[in-house]
Formats: C-alpha cells, structure tokens, sequence
C-alpha cells in the first residue's frame, strides 16, 4: 500500500491547486524519482474526469540532450510540446530530482541559450492552472542535510494543510496590508523602511506553489532605507551564502557582507544595477515548515520570517524594478516586529489577529 | 557504462527507421523499464537536431486511470495529446512493460469503450513516421520462459542487424512476388492455395517494427484452399494456442482444431465472418531470431517461417477482407515449399537466390 501521505498530497494538487473539472486537459511533468506522486496524481485527474499525460524529464535526460546537442540546434523551438501545453487546462509539476547537481558540467551558455528559446513558453504556461510542488526523495532529503524520512515528515508537515484556512489567514493579512503607504521591519541587527504606497499585495495559496503561505509585494525600490541582517542561509548556483548584512540608501545597496559566501554575494550585486535594488517584500506564514532546508519554495515560507528579494519585481503587485535575478533572502522575526502604517502586523512572530 | 546494445538500438531506431534529421519533432513513450533505452534515444535525436519531448506510461498508470475514471469519462478525448501528436513527425513506442498482466482484472468494456474513444489517435499517427520497439525487461523476458540476460541476447540478435543488407533480401523477394497470381504453401500436413493476383506484396523493412523482417500481402479471401498445421504457439487474450490445424474451402475455414487452446480458437473463427477467412499471407525472413517468444512482434518474422492471419486484411496491400480481429499463426518452413506460379520461392528454408 502507498504512503497515504502521498494521495492526500496529490488530492490537494488536484482538488485545490489546480481545481481540476471534468473535460480538463491535464499535464502532468515528473522525474523517475517522482512517479509514486504522479501515478497518485493520474488516480484523481482520473477521478474528476480530467485526461493527463505524464511527461517524463530527468537531470540525466537533459545533461544528455546538452552532451549530445550541437550548439547550432539549441535554439530549435519544440512546437509540438508548444502545441501540448496550449491545448492544456492545467499542468502539474512535480520536482524531485534524482540528483540536484545533475547539470553540474553543462556549460551555463549552453542552458542560458536553451532557455532563451524556451521563453515563449512560459508565456502559455503562466495564464494557465500551473502548479508545481516537490516529491521528497533521498536526493532532496541529502540536499537538506536530513534523512530521507525525517525529510518526509518536514514536507507532508508543510504541505498537507488544511489550505482552506491558511488562505484565510493569508487573505487577512492582504486585506491589513493594501492600501498602506509604508513598512517597517525591525529585527536583530534590522530596522529597514520601504514605501509600498500603491502596490498589491497577493496571498499565496498554493494555488501556484503547493506548500505555500507567504503574502508578499514589490516595494518602491527607490525608497528602501536602513539596514537588515538575515540570519538563514540560501544557495546560489550551488554556493551556500550565510550571514547576509545590507545597507540601503535611496533603495540601493550601499554596504554589504556576508559570513560566508561574501564572493558570490558581491557577484549578485553587480550582475545589473536592479540587481542592488529590492524586488520584492514577502512575509511567511506556513507554520508547518518548521526549519530551512537550503530549498526556497520552502524557506521563504516559513511562518514568522519574512523575506527580501534583490532583483526582478512583479508585475502582478505593481513592481517595476528590472533585473535578469530574483534572489531571495530569509530573515527570522523573533524576536521582531512588522510595522505598516504605524501599526503592529507582527510582534515577535505573532500575527495582529494572534496578539 | 550502459550496455553498449541499448546505444545501438536507439541509433538504429533514430537513423534508420524513423530517419530523424534536423527540426523534427519526436515523441518517445516509454514505461519505466523502457527508461535507459528512452534516454539513450534522446542522445540520438538531440545529435540528430531533433527535438525530443518523452511520455510516460506505465501497465499500473493505466490501471490506475481504469480504476479510477468514472464510466462516463471513459469516452473524454485527450485533446492536448492529439495536439502534440498532429504538431510531430516522428512517434517512437518503446514496449517495455513492468508486467504483461497488468491490466488483467481491467473489464475489457472499458477498454473497448476507451480505445474507440481513441481511434482518431491512429489516424494522425498512421501518416508519420513511427516505430515501435522493444526494451528487454524481467517482465518480457519471464512471459518468453527465458532468464533477462538470454532474452536480452534474444532480442538484441534479432534487432541489431544491418538493415539495409536485410532490406535489399526483402525487397529482392516482393520483386519476385509482385505479379504473381497464385501462391502455394507446402510443408508437414500443408498443402494451401491462395490467388494474390493484383494485390500488392509490402517489404517491412524495420520503418515501423524495430525488429522487422517480413514480406506479406492480403490474399483474394474466397480463393484459399487446402489444409495447413502450423507447429509454432501463439497467445490470444492470454490464452496459448498450440498445433492449429485449419482446412479451407472457397476461402472459408469448414474443419479446424487445436493440440491446445481448442476453444479460444473456436471463439476467435466466430467472432466475425471475416474471422473465418485470411487477412494476410507473410513469409519471414529475420534470421537473427533463433526462437519463438509468444511475442508476434518476433513471432511473425522468424527467418524460413509463414504465417497466415485470419481475419482483417491490409488496404496497402490491396486486401478486403473485414473483421475486428488480425489474429498471426506462424508455421516453420523446413522441411516445406513456397511456390508462386510455378516458380520455387523459398524450398527447405533457403530462397530462391539461396539455392
């Protein structure tokens, strides 16, 4: 018999992710790794009378495409996968690699020029019922430093939420945000200010990303001012960077350190000049995830942290400031405080409906 | 190091018998045994500048889907799917099955039910080039009473072969076959007459069934007469059928009978009235295959056999009978006699450029 954590995890992404109907076209991308969750996700497309295909990708599977490619071919646009996905309702991703550094050795113009060609896309994948969640498996669970079973506890203790609540929470916390002129958030080494006059704020709830919980939004990123420690660590091309110390002045970074990885930091802040600039605000409320894991659709989650983002704004909240990286930063608030407008959002990890 | 015969087997797949080149766009179903040869084939169509997208489907994905979808959605046609299979040039079916029975216990209305909704997937399919081949796994190899390594052996002499040597035998036979407006079969217990006058003999030259070798025609039904045993099993259903012995008159079988699986044949000869006449006449000529595996894919193209269908017959080669069923029995030619209008065709298991 399957873990039943598994069908409830693919009841979820069907049910409530991606709200799949009768007549719905359904694809569904997984790895080998990830089949127990994708053989789980076929049962309840099937179900609610959806008709999926299952694509197969691997690491191994692209690290070979790329050995063998000539470059003259990476361009190639694969109208027929286009044709798929435009004709789709709904496509369901499931990440669980067989081995995270799997394109490690592949030259990186070689991925940035497929990826180029791959753009449009994610132009007909956006406007559709995507989502796209993580299968725990052994390399997943080592990237985290975690065996593989405690590593499946921490991903159905993050994802098997009763999604209905969480999104009230969320929503909550949304409607006290919009219309706020400015926020403030002070912390450990932290008292940083960012006008958000005029921005949206959206709720996340794993209608996208399954776990989800974060509310977040693009600040004015010419107004950001004072300084902020975040204590988790993140990677960044396979580099771990920990300890990350900014000043902003104007909305741009003026000083920076980092206790480890302070290289790749530097490197970060001077890939383009929105790139010292904020892109995004975003404040964790999944209080099923109960520590980092190395993995952001996880960390910048977390309940009781909030997060910045150096880079790319979105549109959808306003944001305008433009960069070719969106890198996330994870702070814990407690002890903290989230402040909008002169009023408290969060004390110390607790939430204004909580205090 | 993979086994260097996957390789091999996916190269001929992808230069000889789909004839990949550059901006094609390829579709590779596999099942997860199928896994290293999907992944090897990948390699070749990536070197050859096609774009390769690949679909998973197992024995227990389709089980599952049975299980789970409701009666009334059986009949949903998968859109996003006929999309992608329109927008490709080339489809390569990789069999491979992690269990032969795996949809036993399947009602088998539901599956008529689901491939009638299906039929118009044949139908964009037909006109591209497609393959369709086999992976040796545990599964296929047990259904053949053989060990994996002696099956992987099998199938690999059988299928790594120079096809254009074989191809240039094939078409040398169909040269010598065309026009001719009787063929006679003589063999253990087997004397039959059938006219072929104006029907077309096809050369299967490994374009669609990887491992191929067979040159066949639909024979005019009312003509055949005579008797016929055929030595070499079959299954139908799952049911194995030994020692065939079957007597026409006027193209119609009026005596038949069976060492073993007696009664399947009865119900196959009453499924239709075209059930009880020949569809097909094909002679094999695959000589790296030294056995039969109950798998017809082999079965049929065992060098120095025949093998007569009863029931429907094929419009490329000028054939009318009609019946839902195309049912291969395969007889072993030595000692035996093939004659078309007097002529030896092949006598003793040599041909006629062989003697």
């Amino acid at each position: 018999m399957v873990d039943p954590r598994v069908s409830e995890h693919a009841r979820i992404l069907v049910e409530w992710s991606t709200e799949v109907k009768k007549g719905d076209m359904v694809v569904i991308n997984t790895s080998l790794d990830g089949y127990p969750l994708a053989l789980e996700t076929v049962k309840w497309v099937a179900k609610k009378g959806g008709s999926a295909i299952v694509l197969l990708n691997t690491q191994e599977m692209s690290k070979a495409y790329y050995d063998s490619a000539p470059d003259e071919f990476l361009d190639i646009f694969p109208e027929h996968y286009y044709a798929l996905l435009e004709k789709s309702d709904v496509i369901i991703n499931i990440r669980s690699p067989e081995n995270t550094k799997g394109l490690s050795g592949v030259p990186s113009e070689k991925i940035m020029k497929r990826n180029k060609a791959l753009e449009k896309m994610r132009e007909v994948i956006l406007p559709k019922r995507w989502s796209l969640t993580v299968h725990p498996n052994n390399a997943l669970a080592q990237q985290a430093n975690m065996s593989l079973s405690d590593y499946q506890d921490f991903v159905y203790g993050a994802t098997l939420l009763d999604w209905e609540k969480e999104s009230e929470n969320m929503l909550k916390l949304k409607a006290k945000l919009d219309g706020k002129k400015q926020i403030r958030i002070i912390g450990v080494e932290t008292d940083i200010t960012a006008s958000v006059e005029g921005r949206t704020w959206v709720a996340s709830t794993a209608k996208h990303n399954l776990p989800s919980g974060e509310v977040f939004t693009s600040p004015i990123e010419t107004t950001v001012e004072g300084k902020v420690y975040f204590d988790i660590p993140f990677l960044f091309n396979g580099v771990e960077i920990q300890g990350v110390r900014l000043k902003f002045e104007k909305g741009e970074v003026v000083e920076f350190s980092a206790e480890k990885g302070e290289e790749m930091l530097e490197k970060i802040l001077n890939i383009d000049p929105g790139a010292k600039r904020l892109g995004e605000i975003g404040i964790g409320t999944n209080r099923g995830i109960k520590r980092f894991t190395l993995n952001m659709l996880f960390d910048e989650k977390i309940g009781d942290t909030i997060h910045l983002a150096l880079g790319n704004a979105y549109p959808q909240c306003g944001g305008t400031n433009k960069s070719a990286v969106h890198v996330d930063i994870v702070k814990t608030m407690k002890p903290g405080k989230i402040i909008a407008d002169g009023e408290v959002i969060q004390e110390n990890g607790k939430f204004f409906w909580e205090i």
